[in-house]
């Protein structure tokens, strides 16, 4: 069910309306749009009654949401949601792309570095590294936990870049939620409803990657769990699911760009990294994912691949990502973007 | 690495080994056997010294495993793993084929009860009920949690079933561990790879469903989380995986069975329910299951199906029940298998 | 639409409603019953006026097929279609099992012979064997043609078994139509409508193969394409579908069996060569196939399958034929069937 | 195999080792390169002797093609082919992107000059309509025939637009080959081999789409099966997979452009129509496609989709096909493309 307010309705008038609904056991997620507020109302306790809520002052109307998902619905917010990021002109979901660069894993301080200054230069916003790494074998490299997220917010410090890196489970969710500025759910997790829920009780945004055999409807589910604990800062990620092809290591479904933005508000990114697992095809994919309307591109980038402790047959060099940025920018205008070329910090007057 | 004892190495011979891997940073998993002791040796911090090894009092020769999962592996352990439950006859990967019957989730202590009653008055020695529901959506029924769990508790001391339930995250592990007989893994944790180490850290038999989109080497890898934290009881479930066809909820893979049967010693079972979400197709597929050589099978009985808070449509009546332990009953020995009826208990003498 | 005629009506009332239908541009489909006779109408020129056909004599009502297939559907016919061979005891889709085997491709005679005189020892009542190969490469062996079926026709004259073999095209189809007494269209020329339309033509019973990624309608609407041509023996058979997984050549969908039977009359078997394309499990898989209710089984035997032109690694040796045919003939009757074991050919009174 | 002549090899010798790998009883393909003559030899009698052919007079070496397919591979052809159509400017494969615009099936003449007369204006050089429909359902509309190619052939002389049909068996072949320009062999007879090799034996351009479930090797091997019987020509076709994704009728991989381009010298387009089988989906995909590096697309227009006899929904409106042609000529630029506008055709002189 959703409330929509009337233009003119008061703070006081949607605050009065969520309290209301509180108190019948529903939880009242207000949801500001251009115009006027709507109030998303989630819970597994049946239906609201329909009628008493119209009654309530300020209210416009009261409609049914019918899809599965409702606060990912574009049904409930029609506008695109824009994630911005506080102090900065970083944003994604707007008409800025958003480049998200940096190696699979974080090895040590000098590779994160060298390679954090080559992606900034290159004019990327987003910094990504693995601090904690889901392998499919226990006795693969792990990541290095707190000691990469350390080594990330110093990156963060230097070159302005904000860190998106990977929680795996609700311990290093804590830690992640401490130090990135996106809370990345892998693959793996996106139906690990424990976690995704514990990320709702955040307020930082979350990067959901699309699970290797998840339909549409099961990603925006995943993206409704963390939603319903109240964090609307949901980005999607599609990153390649798994068919019988084997020309790549996964299959790039770039048609679920447009499908997302028919159904849902919430911005969706491409990983034409995991998606393709070969270097030779991350270019093409990620003009490609630019090309369908994607609100951005997250990928690896490698300095040295051949000795990266993961995934280094798909890291591009840096120089490629010098080639891909000059290629994305091309591309934006004719989808009505822009790439912005670096992160502008804003200095607080003292 | 694998280190294989000489028959008539002593017990402490054995633990001299465990205890010079441990001294050099790797984990010493003792496997005995019908002839003799193996020892696995896993870490990732590179390989032992073979020479070093071989040298010890004891010791006949050291293997290098050449699979990436090593404990899980028939190289490891020739032998079929056999998990026993205390004080009972029932087993799970012997001659005895494993019935785990009830419904998706407990609902209330008399659904609950009804069920558990006609599946043991058909044979079944186990009961599965969920009391922690993974749903799509955050909005369906999640689980009656720590009061099914009791109910089950209840149910086990009143028809000697043994009890088979889900635990979805860190918290519900610990409190399924407490009352279960068998702890699941669902499909959409099984690379839940911090889910999987703590299960390993428990004392528990772990029943670990094949994510929807696993291959068998993953799935084998997933064993191989829960096994190097030293919990060998592990129990593989294939439940359907996902593919185009639409004439069933997911596509039931039985060649996994022989499959894993080459490549593994321990125990598969299937589950018809999930695999076909049809209650019209579970009994041919039950049989099927068994015709293949699986060691067991997991289904969903309900006596109201219709009224079922979860997965109705797949649950089978209690009289279909009946049939399909006569029909399981009669191929059983065609593939050297035996179902027992009714799970026997052993009193202890005072 | 389907006109279903009165218990009692006569041959030449049948015949009425029959050419009624045809003079109105559509095509008439006599399906006699156990209890009456049906009538399908089939043609792509709209709708027949159902008032005008009800008032023809003998009509007991018109009924209108939902399902895209219509003479495939048992909306239509009701009770199981089963094919019989004429001066034989042998049949496909009735109690009795069928077992067709035998190399994938024709070598030479005296593998042909070899093969055949041991499958026809063991039971078998049918014999496959290739002489048109649909190869994926150019360059690779494509079947000794016409020789192979003569070489057929001669080991049906000896060992009394009915021959099985796959048409390609137009012209294989006229020549194996000549020689075979089960034309085969394989599961790369599932949805070649004009060989469909044209094995339609004939009137020999076809076994159709599931393509590699059909669903369950298709392979049903493929069915139709032939009886939309009036010829109603057709033979389905699930060989496996293309998937992710790794572990088996394909993925033998076996829960396609009981969907079948619920939506249609015809006929199915299983290949579980083709449908793992590993030696090792054929045996688990045709047990299985037997235990879901399918009609046969179809599998591949070789004497000497290293030296295999095609399919070697899937091709069973006689001795673990036989060990299948005494498995299954244990499962059978669980499901109702019988496992014939040999043919019994009438010789007809001089 | 591949026999490389010298650069200064005369026709004469070139016909000669021609000759020579003839009477060996293997078939020559002499492939002319930009700096010298390649042939390939395909046959499957075994192997050629080196020794000889690298004696004869303007040989340069004898190379072995390791992959399945050889006339398909880079190995044997390093320049990309580039197919042309005499007395015109159209080409596939080179500097100029090819866009193939048309409705999925002529209806009518009225319906067929109205769409022919709008791509032509929006500067389509390719004209696409289905004279013959390969249709799931044997009772739906099957095309037109010779009549819709008379209509193609009339809106060839009108509009200068090159003809691009779908041939579905050996009879609609020698039809399609008489009025079109390029032949279309579709997805579901991509590995009718029959129908392939009698593709290979006429001298006009075939546009191979690829099969739903068909792998890399497979779609490179059907073409093969078109070259190994002398017919280069081939132009290769993305037109999406089957997966368990339900957002798009099929599921589009994009990501076997670049695949395609780093194993074979082939012309590779997309059909993002059939791709999404949603329109609203068409011109994302479309403008992706361009942005992967494929060679063009092909697209189905339609003026009033509604009314389509076939496939409404996932043709777009006229007005949408001038969209999408601005779109990929602002993308054709960054991946060193050009998209001409109109075909021109030459005026031979008197």
């Amino acid at each position: 069910m959703l409330v929509v307010m009337k233009a003119q309705a008061t703070p006081e008038e949607i605050q009065a309306v969520c309290e209301h609904i509180e108190q019948l056991g529903f939880r009242a997620h207000p949801l500001p749009g251009a115009q006027r507020t709507a109030i998303g109302i989630t819970g597994n306790q049946g239906e609201v009654d329909r009628g008493n809520l119209e009654a309530l002052s300020g209210v416009a109307e009261v409609i049914r949401v019918s899809k599965p998902y409702k606060l990912a619905s574009r049904d409930v917010k029609e506008e695109d949601t824009v994630i911005r990021f506080a102090g900065t002109d970083a944003a994604i979901g707007g008409r800025d792309l958003a480049i998200i660069a940096g190696p699979c894993a974080i090895e040590n301080r000098d590779q994160a570095f060298a390679i954090a200054e080559q992606v900034a230069a290159a004019g990327a916003q987003f910094f990504r590294g693995g601090a904690y790494k889901p392998r499919t074998s226990p006795y693969a490299f792990q990541g290095l936990g707190v000691e990469a997220l350390r080594i990330m917010a110093d990156i963060r410090f230097r070159y302005g870049l904000r860190i998106v890196t990977e929680a795996i489970d609700n311990e290093s969710l804590d830690r992640v939620a401490e130090y990135a500025d996106v809370i990345q759910i892998g693959a793996r997790n996106m139906q690990n409803f424990s976690l995704l829920k514990r990320a709702g009780k955040l307020r930082k945004p979350v990067l959901l990657k699309r699970g290797l055999s998840a339909t549409l409807d099961e990603f925006l589910m995943a993206a409704e769990y963390i939603m319903s604990e109240g964090n609307y800062e949901v980005i999607l990620c599609e990153r390649g699911v798994r068919t019988f092809a084997d020309h790549a290591r996964n299959t790039l479904d770039l048609s679920i760009v447009p499908a997302v933005q028919r159904l849902s508000h919430l911005p969706i990114l491409v990983d034409p990294s995991h998606g393709t697992g070969r270097r030779d095809s991350v270019l093409p994919m990620a003009r490609a994912a630019v090309a369908t309307g994607a609100d951005g591109v997250l990928v690896e980038v490698h300095h040295q691949p051949d000795k990266a402790l993961s995934d280094g047959p798909q890291s591009i060099y840096p120089d490629q990502f010098v080639r891909m940025m000059d290629e994305i920018e091309q591309i934006a205008p004719v989808v009505g973007r822009h790439l912005p070329r670096g992160i502008h910090i804003e200095i607080a007057a003292g």
